[in-house]
């Protein structure tokens, strides 16, 4: 099966948004085994639509749009599908029955340019929208071709599609995909590649590798007649993947929503531990990221954020005379730092960090990317030194990055 | 002038990459006056890379290219190019020097593949690379138009379009652009298109919105023959944008690399203020923003994550009795975080923030985006009660920037 991504919306056109349904939509569908060879972004023009639907349904056997199906007189995208289709649209009851109900939900009355979100060509099949007006549709175009029209909005288009679009694809193709993420820190990307190149050239099971700063995620996927088949293909390749990359592997799973965050924040609440923060360079961003993680309120007791260096000794009580001697960026104020926060508030973990990001104040001796992260337990305290590379951003995430490694290895240690 | 944007790149197809790049110069190219109907993605695939750069010349008079300079084998971006223009690649003396100098400067050995990316057409114009080993190139394709090539990098990219490509193209349109971003906090997008939808049709000078999470960003552009006319041009707009939407508008800038956090930074520099934070839903995440910009140690002395309920009393001095009679998310803990933060930390601001984030804990007179931010200063301490909708993230990413809204006008009042 051949899909193609048509995005409407002249906004993409002009910059004005970010266009992930494009990247949420293509790593879906190639994560079902869907072959994409294109993608395409027109504005709200209706010619230019009519011109690239008509290119896309030569080439694919299922087109999906993302956006144009609102109220407005710009929302085209339903209309110049029925027109090439041959079909009209009409007025669709079940969509009518959704769209009153959730005005009436929400209690605000209903204009009649809404009702043009009910039209849909007779053979269309909903797709149920909870989150938003616009319900979308799967469109028979002839020759066994279709067009699946999903929302703009990304909060709207994504369950739409995991829970609507996607068990229509899976159920059609009559095969099972079983995925499993392999998550990958402490390794480049060019390296994870040359380890593997060999494993990722295979077709089924198949092996992709998906990047971010300082990690690596690879999605291995197999398909077959039955879970338990495809899942007995994963595993020799899943088994080769761990023997080549050791360590360097820190989780594998069934879903590709987790994080090193997570993770962390999931390992200490399955030890029982509590972690407090003390942070410098990364000002709060370790802390942020655990709280990000719903849950993280049994874990995450507190931290400091303590940039200026004065804030170092008044808020977790690293000695003055120790930051004179050493300076701020060094490995013994990052462990006194931790060692502070973890007593002060009394928790089993503490994670540290100091080091200089930039862009201004590097020396010869500590040059901008200079990092130390302290980790300290009720057995001991450690230090990781890094040099770090790239812009103040990457040199703050990656330093956060490499502290939430540190608190899973330490959480999962026996 | 008509641009059209091709990104080259499997990844792109497989959903391994954000395609940032189409949305950088999207709204680069738009921001020049430079229209766009079209944006394409294909893979690295000879055929199909030929009919789409055939499709895009049939269509614009510039096709800017992202990715495929690299020096592996799928890297066929300028081939297929030289091939339609009927031209051969050749050894450019140029790139080759820049590129011996590169792994000289890394200290780094070349292999002989690297030279494949010093190879382009004689008549190509490069555009240096200094972010990277590729450089870039524009190429003449017969009738007027061009290929612009870039390199598939973000960090190698941006640069390279605004230090190179975009000179050249202000030059080719012999007009003078000038732009003013406006930067809107407290207004939704319909109701600010509402406020301007009759200035939003206007082409010179052309009045453009931007949207992220509780934030709007317009763009005014007009287009001259020099930079006092196009000055002149703009000014009335800008009156009038000031007239209708008022105190809304909390920053007039000449690009678009702001941020509430920046602006507010900025503000408490010029006044000569420190901040401290105390914060609990947010999790470190208004400190971290205010420390991602640079020269915001003068400014941020330090701060508190008060996550778990213990936390507030003990770090902040939020007493006890106080939370049990009015519950951690109340205006009251509010306050005494703020001004618990102020008081130990000595600063001139403390900003402070306690909600419920979700998804779970919400309760009828409670519900999921219930927030209060507190802002104390020497003066007064004033608590702002919010509520807000959308998931963790975003009630957690919109209280942050309620937040650095406060002290911004906090540190602009008078």
């Amino acid at each position: 099966m051949i899909a193609e991504i048509l995005c409407v919306g002249t906004e993409l056109l002009m910059g004005q948004v970010l266009n992930t349904n494009a990247y949420f939509l293509s790593r879906r569908l190639s994560a079902l085994g869907v072959s994409q060879y294109h993608q395409t972004v027109v504005g709200d023009n209706a010619d230019r639509l009519e011109e690239a639907y008509r290119l896309a349904l030569s080439r694919a056997d299922v087109v999906v749009t993302s956006g144009g199906l609102g109220p407005t007189v710009d929302d085209i995208t339903k209309r110049v599908a029925a027109k090439i289709a041959g079909k009209e649209l009409v007025r669709n009851p079940e969509a009518e029955e959704m769209l009153r109900a959730r005005f009436a939900r929400f209690n605000r009355p209903m204009t009649p340019n809404n009702l043009s979100q009910t039209m849909f060509t007779p053979d269309a099949t909903l797709l149920p929208n909870p989150h938003g007006t616009a319900p979308g549709a799967i469109v028979p175009m002839g020759g066994g071709k279709v067009v699946i029209h999903l929302p703009g909005p990304p909060a709207e288009l994504q369950p739409m599609w995991i829970d609507h679009a996607e068990p229509w694809l899976r159920a059609r193709s009559g095969k099972t995909l079983v995925s499993r993420y392999i998550r990958i820190f402490g390794m480049g990307e060019s390296e994870v590649d040359q380890c593997l190149s060999d494993l990722e050239t295979g077709s089924n099971p198949s092996l992709s590798p998906y990047c971010s700063p300082g990690e690596v995620l690879l999605r291995a996927t197999a398909c077959a007649d039955t879970t338990e088949a495809a899942e007995a293909l994963l595993l020799p390749l899943l088994e080769e993947v761990r023997t080549r990359l050791g360590d360097v592997i820190y989780a594998v799973e069934e879903n590709d929503a987790g994080s090193l965050a997570r993770c962390a924040v999931e390992a200490l609440k399955r030890r029982g531990w509590t972690i407090a923060t003390a942070e410098s360079l990364t000002g709060g961003l370790m802390a942020s990221s655990m709280v990000e993680i719903p849950g993280a309120s049994c874990v995450v007791k507190g931290g400091f954020v303590t940039y200026q260096t004065e804030s170092k000794t008044l808020l977790t009580g690293v000695p003055a005379e120790l930051i004179d001697r050493h300076g701020v960026v060094s490995a013994e104020v990052a462990r006194a730092m931790a060692e502070g926060a973890r007593e002060r508030l009394g928790t089993d973990v503490a994670i540290s960090a100091t080091g200089l990001a930039g862009p201004d104040g590097g020396t010869p001796e500590t040059p901008v990317g200079t990092v130390f992260v302290g980790l300290a337990t009720a057995e001991a305290t450690r230090v990781l030194p890094l040099r770090l590379t790239g812009d103040r951003t990457r040199i703050r995430t990656l330093t956060m990055k490499h502290a939430m490694y540190a608190v899973l290895k330490e959480a999962e240690r026996n």
